[in-house]
């Protein structure tokens, strides 16, 4: 996979090849958004049964990996999701008699489907949302729910790219989204390589821009979805929702039915990520200012239902309580 | 002056003996803040007469320094102000047939009035506020309206060292304040020094602590207050400032009266700095990103006064037409 965190400067694929390296590379980033993350978290399982023999030895491996990968990451419900799709998967009876080899490739084959589905999802995406972008618009984004988020291509830049696709003209703002700048890093990395006009901002200028009236339209991705409509993304999205609703911009979310957690009623019960202060302050630890100074820093934000002003799935552009996706 | 460049990793003193010095030193934000580069303004002025020893070479260089000085930053009233203070001295009847050492020492002697004013103005608006800091409290700032940001002890955070001095307990969140962290770096280091707690966020994560209910009370400084109270402050204050609104926390302004511009009637007049975009991108020019990614960095935005509870000033908490203050 590319590394994502040495991105625009180095484009580095790095090799995953064990449980271990997953989860690091989950951990620190390498690989990140709702979607990959899940499509890792499956790939994770099949690594673990790497080398094993016998079909014991690679149902314990799986076993002791399965709440490794399941836990590195809180908020975005679809790693859990898909852990535990490979999870059934493996306790299944169609499985029950498996030799060691027919287990590694059903559960492999589980992976790479995985995979096909979060890129058809992606696509359903862009088509379901492209007519909410019109010519000549500016739409605003935050972080990155692009290419890099997902095994397709993205979420709410997969409606971006849609759109382009089917002619129309318009602009991007991309927030830079502190402390890890996915907007400034991967965003508008992505969006030059499509070749559509993407101007950076200090996350700070967003409200300016929205008061002199140049944003038309925001959408963003989001890490899990309640049952009511809550939305957990990025931290920042939950500001510039509010931004949005001031100054009666829509605001959409845009993630596949995979991204919905309906055994949660609303927000509230979704686990915000609580990252290193590092992140905030900036790097090494010789360089931390004086201990006097605390620092927090939240990963991620729920922006409630009533500022969403639509859902984008693969199943069209939906509300709650979301009966078409809702299984 | 302190490089506030250079803030908090080394405290490094520099010696400012020419007016380009301090055009540099303006410019480069090295010292910065409303108030304070008033002051410098009207010091450079002054070093700009250094070495003349006719009072025709030292009106002529007073008078090529003018515009200089007073247009470095846009935004911020102070410095045109305390500059315009300065010219209209050189040009008094008073100091119509100075010697050249009189006109120096008068024009001195007004620079280090304009100083000594500026100190007192932040003791008046940190005495006419300390009781909006109830005990317990957290209260959130935005960028660094203190100790840096005037001659004196501030003006936001006046207000918070009044109220710590007389015993109220409570707690500063400071937003980083992208571009350029005066909120990590300088608001952050002033309070540690003054034992006062303080945590410091990335702007993105205010609108979650809003969410929360940990934000009691929001103060700013300002750069320029029009005269139906609208204010002009670092880039993110409005952000800030919907979000005090959409969470019913009350948010104040806290500047001088020099800070107030009668001369404008709203803040659409306020001329908005736009700053290099390397601040965005962050520094070298080699490690531009992708020449098709565009950047934008205006330095200020505009609080409208429907959002703001309150203008803290040195003649108490004012409200529009600001009365008391208007000349």
């Amino acid at each position: 996979m590319i590394d994502q965190t040495l991105l625009p400067d180095r484009q580095r694929l790095i090799a995953i090849e064990t449980v271990e390296a997953m989860v690091d590379a989950i951990e620190r980033l390498a690989i990140r958004g709702a979607p990959a993350i899940g499509v890792a978290g499956a790939y994770g399982l099949c690594l673990a049964m790497r080398g094993t023999h016998t079909v014991e030895e690679a149902r314990s491996a799986f076993q002791a990996a399965l709440p490794r990968l399941r836990n590195v990451r809180p908020t975005a419900v679809n790693l859990q999701r898909m852990v535990e799709r490979m999870a059934k998967m493996e306790a299944s009876a169609e499985l029950a008699d498996s030799d060691c080899r027919t287990l590694r490739e059903k559960l492999l084959a589980q992976a790479m489907s995985i995979e096909e589905e979060d890129r058809h999802l992606c696509q359903g995406i862009g088509i379901a949302g492209a007519d909410l972008i019109a010519d000549g618009a500016t739409v605003l984004t935050h972080c990155n729910a692009g290419r890099l988020a997902t095994a397709g291509s993205g979420t709410a830049l997969a409606i971006m790219y849609e759109a382009w696709r089917q002619g129309r003209r318009f602009k991007v703002i991309a927030d830079e989204t502190r402390p890890l700048l996915q907007g400034a890093r991967l965003t508008a990395w992505e969006l030059e390589k499509a070749g559509i006009p993407v101007t950076v901002i200090c996350d700070n200028a967003a409200g300016h821009l929205f008061a002199k009236g140049m944003i038309d339209l925001v959408i963003t991705g989001a890490d899990r979805v309640a049952s009511n409509g809550d939305a957990a993304n990025k931290i920042g999205t939950y500001t510039v929702a509010c931004l949005a609703r001031a100054h009666e911009v829509p605001f959409y979310i845009a993630s596949p039915s995979t991204t919905f957690d309906f055994d949660i009623a609303c927000g509230d019960e979704i686990p915000i990520e609580e990252r290193a202060e590092g992140e905030v302050w900036g790097g090494a630890a010789e360089s931390r200012p004086a201990a006097g100074i605390a620092y927090r820093n939240p990963a991620f934000d729920v922006t409630p239902a009533e500022l969403i002003a639509g859902w984008v799935t693969e199943a069209g552009i939906l509300q709650p309580p979301f009966e078409k996706i809702r299984s």
